[in-house]
């Protein structure tokens, strides 16, 4: 499975008001933190890989869920396509302390709150992060067949969304937080 | 928190006779799959550290679940005794895929079914383990204040059950079944 995501810098009033023209279907509004952890043995930043423990809950909730993240190098740049596996833990405190006796150690944390709105197979997300301002992401999943596709789509999307796919951030919130 | 374990080779039928009368109450029988790893960093054989995924199902249903743990170095060889991180994961999979990401690597699986009875603050767990034979783990959680006296408890339980606490085997299942 490849995601393909294209993120920008915007004004989220204004999007908003594109969105609904458009027909997105809003979904919900979450708090995320992620940590993001060094390896003992590879420069994640050299090879481009991240490691991250993410909590996530509704904004108007206190229930917390967690779940643990790899991501693979860079398949394609533009689009910052890469293979991601995901799966929630129980614990997110337990599974730090699996990262930690590993030799893992946490190197930096993001928080946002993220809004997000259904557009066709795409998913666009309204990020405020923390220190960095206000984002919109455009992503989907795919096959590795599709992804030329997708990210034409995905292109396409934020043109009507009024914003420029030219913009697009190839740096993660964890990079423009640290560069 | 500690977990302090004590494992001999008994014959099941016998120690099950005892179990009924010192009044062991059984809990339940699971089958066990361990998948134990080796790390990119690390040698977990000189450090006696372990990662393992372990997907686990009642003997009697399909529904399986599947939980990562972390396995600190010993802190007391006799006993067997180390700080010990798990959690539940909500896809075992998924969990392998993120290992392999970060470069750890399958390095054998542990099979059994586990029969279980609470005595006590303490749990015995009688091991059919395939390719090892029948196992008596005696076991129970404590701060680090607590080791020496829930070791001593633990050795006292084996007595009553007519095993041999100098007949403890230091060795784990991956260890035997890899020496």
């Amino acid at each position: 499975m490849y995601e393909v995501e294209v993120k920008v810098r915007a004004d989220h009033d204004a999007v908003r008001d594109r969105l609904g023209d458009i027909g997105g279907e809003r979904v919900g509004r979450v708090v995320q933190e992620d940590t993001y952890y060094d390896a003992p043995h590879r420069d994640f930043a050299a090879t481009d890989e991240a490691l991250r423990i993410r909590r996530e809950r509704p904004a108007d909730a206190d229930d917390c869920e967690a779940r643990v993240t790899y991501k693979g190098p860079l398949v394609d740049d533009a689009s910052k396509t890469r293979e991601e596996f995901e799966t929630g833990v129980a614990d997110g405190e337990t599974m730090a302390a699996v990262l930690d006796g590993l030799g893992f150690d946490p190197a930096a944390t993001v928080r946002k709150e993220r809004e997000r709105y259904a557009v066709g197979d795409y998913v666009v997300t309204l990020d405020a992060v923390d220190g960095l301002g206000e984002f919109v992401e455009v992503e989907t999943e795919t096959d590795e067949a599709g992804v030329d596709a997708a990210r034409e789509g995905a292109f396409d999307l934020l043109d009507r969304l009024g914003l420029d796919p030219d913009e697009g951030i190839r740096t993660s919130y964890l990079g423009l937080l640290l560069g």
